[in-house]
C-alpha cells in the first residue's frame, strides 16, 4: 500500500512543487551576511503583488496563519475593542475565538455551515452603530471547513454605503494565490494568509499585508506583543535582516515558488484554479451528490466539502482512501463531522491530479456503501478539462523511437 | 500546463521513488575508503536474491542494459558461435542485431509481432542441431515494445527435453524484480537488467547473473573486451572494491531500493504488479480496445501495448497525453509505429496512479478521434482494484479534526 | 570566490546534517493521518531525554526560540509579576527587554559584558526579597554575543539556601544540545531552546520544556495568550496532532537530528562540543588574543567571541572572511561591535572544520591589519586535537588501489 | 568522528557542487518527450565550448572514462594497429594495458613515475617511422597516479615537425575543465574525459571530442563494437534522443556544471585551478617533502602526489585521515604504493577546503611519525592565497546585527 507516490487532497498543507523542494534543500546560510538582503527585499516586493497591493505593507513572521492572525489583531485593535464577525465553519470559529480570548469584544453572527459572510446583516449591524464601537469588520475569505468564498468587496461596498470607517480585515488564508483577491481594489486594511496553501511551501511562514490605516492604528495599538510586532518586524522589509532568527530555507522556498506563480501568472493561477476546481464540482455532481456550500455564489475554487449520502459515514470515506488508496481527504470538523468530506484542489496541482482525487474518492465512496456509479465522476471532470483544454490543442509532435 | 506532477507511463525508465531519490542525493563518497566494502558487498548478494540464484554470481557494469548485453555476449561466447534467437519487437529485434555485430552466427526466427518466444520451433531447432553448433539460446523474456512475456522456463524445458547443453540468455531488462523469474529454478546461465526499469533508478547499472556454467564458458571466451569484461568486473562482489570509477550514487540509490524491494517482498511486489497490471488490461478492454499482445498467455505485467482504433492515430494519443496532460505513454516502435500506445505499469506504482493512467488514456484517445466511453477504463479498473484490496479494507479509524 | 562548500561559523542557524536535510526533503504529508502520531509522539518523549528531565512537559511551537521566551512568559506569569534577570549580552538584553514589554516588573542586574550570571547577587536579592515578590530567576545559560556559560546549578543552590520559592527560568537556546544541561538535577522550571542551534535544523520551531511547578502558576497566568497558549499546544505530546499546521517538514528533521544526536550519545555530543571549542581557545590564545569571556569559568563550549587587537576593526575580519574566504563568523553587537568577532562551534562539526574556521581567521584577521603569526592558531588547535583523538588511534588499514 | 562534514581530497569522484546534487534530484522524466532535445542538444554545443573545439563531435556515452578510452580506440582503430604510448602512472599503464588487450600493437616507453610524456623519444620514435605504421600517438595529459602534466602541444609539434599523420589521442579524464586543453589548437584528433573530475558529476558519463580526421579513420575502422559505437552514439548530438536509455539525471546534473563553469569563465575556472594547487604544493615544500613529480615543469594542477619521508608509510598517513580526521586523500598506486600519498584538488573546491586538507595531512603526516612543522604547511598556503585573492580585497561591510 505505501508503493507510488501518495495522493494528498487536504486544503492544506498541499504539495511542494520539486522545484520549491530543491530551493530548500540547501546548506544553512548566513542570515547577516552581506547579501542576505538580496534574497530578503524582493520577497517583500513580490508578496504585494500577490496580495495585489501597491500601498500595503508585507510582514513576513515565522508561525502558521494562526500566528498571523494574532498579529494583525495584537498589533492593530485594544482590549475591549469591539468587531463585528461573522462564523460558518471551523475556522471562523476559531478566528472568532482567538479574537474573544485576545480581550476584544466580539459581535460575532452565527450563519449556517455551508453559507458565507452575511453582507446585507453587516450593512445593518454597521448602519446601526451610530456611535461607530465597531473598530474591524472581519471577514474569511475562504471557509475552508465548508468550501466557501464570501464577498470581500461587497463589505466593503457595505462600509462605504454606511460611511463607517471601520477597518476590513481579511482571512485569506485559504484564498490567497488561488482566488482572485484584490486588496487594494477592495479597500482591504489588513489580510493575512500563511505559506501553506497557495503559496505551496511547508507551513512556518505567516503573511500579513497591512494598509497605511491599519498602520495608523497600530500607533495606538496597546496589546502588549513582542514576537508578533510590528515594530520589530519591519526591519526586514527595509533592511532584509529579521530580528530574530527566519526560516532561510522557507525564504528560499518562498522565492522559488513567487518566481513558478509570476512565470505562469497570478492571473492565470487563479484561472487554474477555477478550471480544476470545476471539475471536480462536475464529478460531484454526476455522482448525485452535492457540496456543503449551499449556493452556487459560494462554492470554493481552492476546496470542495461534499456531503456525503445519508447512510454513509464521511469518516469512512477518509479512512478508505487513506488506507486503501494511499489518497488523503480533508475530514468534516465540528459540526459537519461524518457528514463531509472534502478535496483540496489548490496549490500545485494538474487535471490529471484532480481525476485521480476523483477516482479514489468513487472507490472510497462505494467501499463505504454509497451508491454512486463506478467512474461517473471521473468521466464528468474529464469532458470538463477536455473541453477547457482543447482550446490549446498542439498539432500531432513527433517522437523519435 | 507545467502545474503540479508529471504522469510518467512509459516502460522505463521508471518513476523514482522518493526514498531512493534521498538515498542519492549525497555529498560524493570516497571509493577507495576502508568502509566502502559495506556498501558494497551487500549488494551483490541481495541482487542474488532478486534473481533467485544461490549459484550465480553477479556484474555489475556502469552502463544501461544495452551494456549488460554486450557483457554477456562478449564475455561468454566466440566470434563465429551459433545462437538461436527470436524477434518479435523492438528490443528483441536490437538484441539479434547486436548479436550479428559482435561477429556471432545468429538464427533468428521472425515471429509476429505480439508473439513471444516461439518455444516449439526452438524445440525443433534444438533437437535437428546434431552437431550441437548452438552454442545459447536467447529468451527475451518481456518484450517491452509489444507487451510481451515469454515462457523461459518452457524454453529450459526444450533444451532439456533435447538433451541440448547450449548456453541459457535471457533479457530480462524489464522483468526482473517485476515479474516472476527464477534463474536457478529455470536454469538459465545468464540474466541481464539494468537499474532503470523494476529497480526503480535511473539508467547506469547493467547488471548481470551469470551461473557456474556460462562462467565455464567465460573461460574460453576470446573476444576482446576490456570495459565489459568479467575478469575486471568481478573484483567488486570480492572485495568491494571497482576497478574503476564506481557511480556511488546509484549504489546508494540501489541500496534504498533493494530495501525497499524486500521491505514489500520479492513475491509481493510481483504480485502488485499482476494486480496493478490487470487494471489496465480490464480498462482497455472496456474501451473495447486490443492489446498488441495476441493471446492472454503473452500478457506482460510490466508494460501495455494497446492498439489503437483504425482511424487514430497513436502518435496523436501520446502527443495529447504529453502536451495537454502531462502525462507521458511509451510509443509504438518501429512496425507498430502510429499503431500502438504503451502504458508502462512498472516499478513504482500504485492503484490511484493506475487510474490517473486509464484518465489520461481516455481523453487522450478520445481528443484523438477514438470512440470510446469518457470514464470506461477507469470504471472498469477501479471495480478490479476494489475487489483485490476489499480484502484488507480497515475499520474505522478515527481521525483527529 | 562562490566555488566550493561555504564555511559557516555563526553560532547559530547552524550547519544541518546532509542526513537531516535528507530527511526534510520530502513531499508534503497529510498531518491528520492516523499514522502521523507515529512521527509526533516519539518526539516529545526523545526531547525530555536532550533537556534530561523525566518530569518536565514538552511544548513545540512553529517560531522562533524568541516566539519560545515569549510563550514561556505569558503562560507562566502575569503583568505585574516581579522577575529577578541579569543583563551582560545582546540576547540576556533582548530578554530582559521582552519581559518588560510583556507587562512583567524586571529587576535586571547589569553586569560587565564577559562575565555571566551574578550568582552571589541573585543570592542577596532572593535573600532581601522577604515578601517573596519576586515569582521567577531568569539566567541565561548561555549568552550567546560574548561565549558566556553562566552556572545554572548555583542559581538553583542560591534559590535552596535561601529558601525562595520562585520559579527558575533558563534560556537555554544556545547550550541545550550542545552544553550540559540537566533540568531535573538542576531544579530548573522552564527551559526554552530553538530548532537552529544544537538541533542542526533550520530556525522554525521554539521548544520548552516546562516543570510540574511552572505548569501549576500556569493555571493562574491570567496575560492573553492563543498562539503560544499552553492550553491549546498540549494537544501534540498527547494525541500527536495539532491544533494548527505544524511544519511537517521540520519534525521530519528532528526526528533525523534526534536519531543522530542519540546515535552518538548525548554525553559523547557534549564532549564533542568540549573537544572542539577547546581547540579554537588554543588557536585565540596562540595568536595573542583573549576572549570576550574574562574568566575561564564563563568559556563557552559553542560559541567564541575574539577580542581584536585595538587597531583593528572586527568588522573588517567578519566582511574579509565572508568577501574573501567564503567563510562567515559572527559579529560583535551592540556594546561590542567592531571589538569582537564570534566563532560558532556548535551542531554538526568535526576538527578539520575547526581547523579550517581558525584558518580563515587567521586570514582575515592578518588582512585586517592583526600581528599575528601565519599558521599559530592551527598549529596549537592541531596539537589538541591530536592528543584527544590519538586515543582512538587505528591501526594501519589496507585500502584497495 | 562522523559528525560534520567529510572532507574529500581523492583526485576524483570530485566532489559534487550543491547546485548540481539539486539538478539531479528530480522526478524522472520521458526521454523520447518533444522538448527533451531541449535538454540534450545544448550540452553538446557547450561540451564543444569545454575541449576548446569548433570542428570536433562530441560523443557522450553512459560509463565512465575507461569506457571512453574504449570507445575511442575501437572506434577509429583495427585489430594490429601500432600505436605509440607511454607509461609513467597507473593510469597510463592501464591504458596501455587496454590498448594492448582490444588487439592493437602498443609500442609503448616506460618512463620515470614522476615524468611526463618524453616528447623528445616519441619525436625520435615517429621520424624513424618511415613506413607510418604508427596509426596513433597517446598522450595521457595528467597523470593522476603521480600528479604530472605532460606537454601535449609539444607532441603536436613533434608530429608536425616529423610530418608523421597519426592521429594524436589525449586522456584528459583529470584535466579537461580544469587544467589548459586547446583541443583544436593543439590539434588534437580524440581526447576523453569522464563526468566525474572537473565536471563535477558523478560518475557515470564517458566523453569524447573527435575530430574530422578521426571521423575519417572511423570511417575504416572493423573492430566489433555496439555499445560504444560511434555510430549509433551520433544521434544524441544530431536529434536530441539516445540510442538506449541515457542517465537523464546526469545530464540534468551536467547542465548544471556547465552552467556553473561558463558563469564563472572556463579560464578563470583553470586559473583557479592553479591558485589552488600552488598553494598546497607551497603548503608541501614547507613542510620540507616532494611532490612525486619530479621537475616543476610536470606539476599538476588537479592532483598533487606527495612522497613521505623514508621512514613514513603513506598507507599511514591515509588511514589516519580517513579514521581520526574524516579526510580522503588519494592513495600511492603500484609502484609508489606506500610512497606516497595524493591531494586532489580539482572540481569544486575554495581556498579554505584546501587550507583543511593541509591542516588534515599535517596531523595524519605528523601521526605516523613524520617529522614536520605542525602549521607549516597552512601557513606557507595562507601565505600565497592572501597574496593572490588581496587583491580583489573589499571594502569594510557593514553587516546588520
Amino acid at each position: 500500500m505505501r508503493n507510488g507516490t501518495s495522493h494528498l487532497f487536504v486544503p492544506g498543507p498541499t504539495n511542494i512543487p520539486d522545484a520549491v523542494r530543491r530551493a530548500m534543500n540547501v546548506p544553512m546560510q548566513d542570515m547577516r551576511a552581506p547579501d542576505f538582503p538580496d534574497l530578503v527585499l524582493p520577497l517583500f516586493a513580490d508578496l504585494k503583488g500577490v496580495f495585489r497591493t501597491d500601498n500595503g505593507s508585507i510582514f513576513l513572521f515565522p508561525g502558521s496563519g494562526t500566528g498571523a492572525w494574532e498579529a494583525a489583531i495584537s498589533n492593530t485593535l485594544n482590549r475591549g475593542d469591539r468587531v463585528l464577525m461573522s462564523r460558518f465553519g471551523q475556522f471562523s470559529h476559531l478566528w472568532a475565538d482567538m479574537a474573544g480570548r485576545l480581550g476584544l469584544d466580539v459581535e460575532c453572527l452565527d450563519v449556517e455551515w455551508g453559507e458565507g459572510v452575511p453582507v446585507e446583516e453587516y450593512r445593518r449591524r454597521l448602519d446601526a452603530d451610530k456611535n461607530r464601537r465597531i473598530k474591524a469588520v472581519f471577514v474569511t475569505h475562504n471557509e475552508t471547513a465548508t468550501g466557501v468564498t464570501s464577498d470581500v468587496a461587497a463589505v466593503r461596498a457595505a462600509l462605504d454605503d454606511t460611511g463607517h470607517k471601520a477597518l476590513l480585515f481579511v482571512d485569506g488564508v485559504s484564498s490567497i494565490a488561488s482566488i482572485e483577491f484584490r486588496m487594494d481594489d477592495w479597500g482591504v486594511d489588513l489580510a493575512v494568509t500563511g505559506s501553506q496553501k497557495g503559496l505551496m511551501l511547508p507551513a512556518g511562514l505567516g503573511i500579513l499585508a497591512v494598509s497605511p490605516k491599519a498602520l495608523e492604528a497600530h500607533a495606538s495599538s496597546t496589546i502588549e506583543r513582542c514576537y508578533f510586532s510590528f515594530e520589530d518586524m519591519k526591519a526586514p522589509s527595509e533592511t532584509g535582516y529579521f530580528p530574530y532568527t527566519p526560516p532561510t530555507q522557507l525564504l528560499l522556498g518562498l522565492r522559488a515558488s513567487l518566481d513558478l506563480i509570476f512565470a505562469e501568472g497570478l492571473d492565470a493561477v487563479i484561472a487554474r484554479h477555477h478550471r480544476l476546481a470545476e471539475g471536480v464540482r462536475r464529478g460531484v455532481h454526476a455522482w448525485g451528490l452535492n457540496l456543503c456550500a449551499t449556493e452556487k455564489k459560494w462554492w470554493s475554487d481552492t476546496v470542495s466539502a461534499i456531503v456525503v449520502p445519508e447512510d454513509v459515514d464521511a469518516r469512512q470515506v477518509i479512512a478508505n482512501g487513506y488506507s486503501k488508496y494511499r489518497t488523503s481527504f480533508g475530514a468534516g470538523l465540528s459540526k459537519v463531522a461524518g457528514r463531509v468530506f472534502r478535496i483540496g484542489h489548490l496549490g500545485d496541482l494538474n487535471e490529471v491530479m484532480c481525476l485521480s482525487a476523483l477516482a479514489a474518492a468513487e472507490m472510497s465512496l462505494r467501499d463505504a456503501g454509497a451508491k454512486i456509479e463506478a467512474g461517473s465522476g471521473v468521466a464528468a471532470a474529464q469532458e470538463w478539462y477536455r473541453s477547457q483544454i482543447g482550446l490549446a490543442a498542439p498539432n500531432l509532435q513527433e517522437r523519435a523511437a
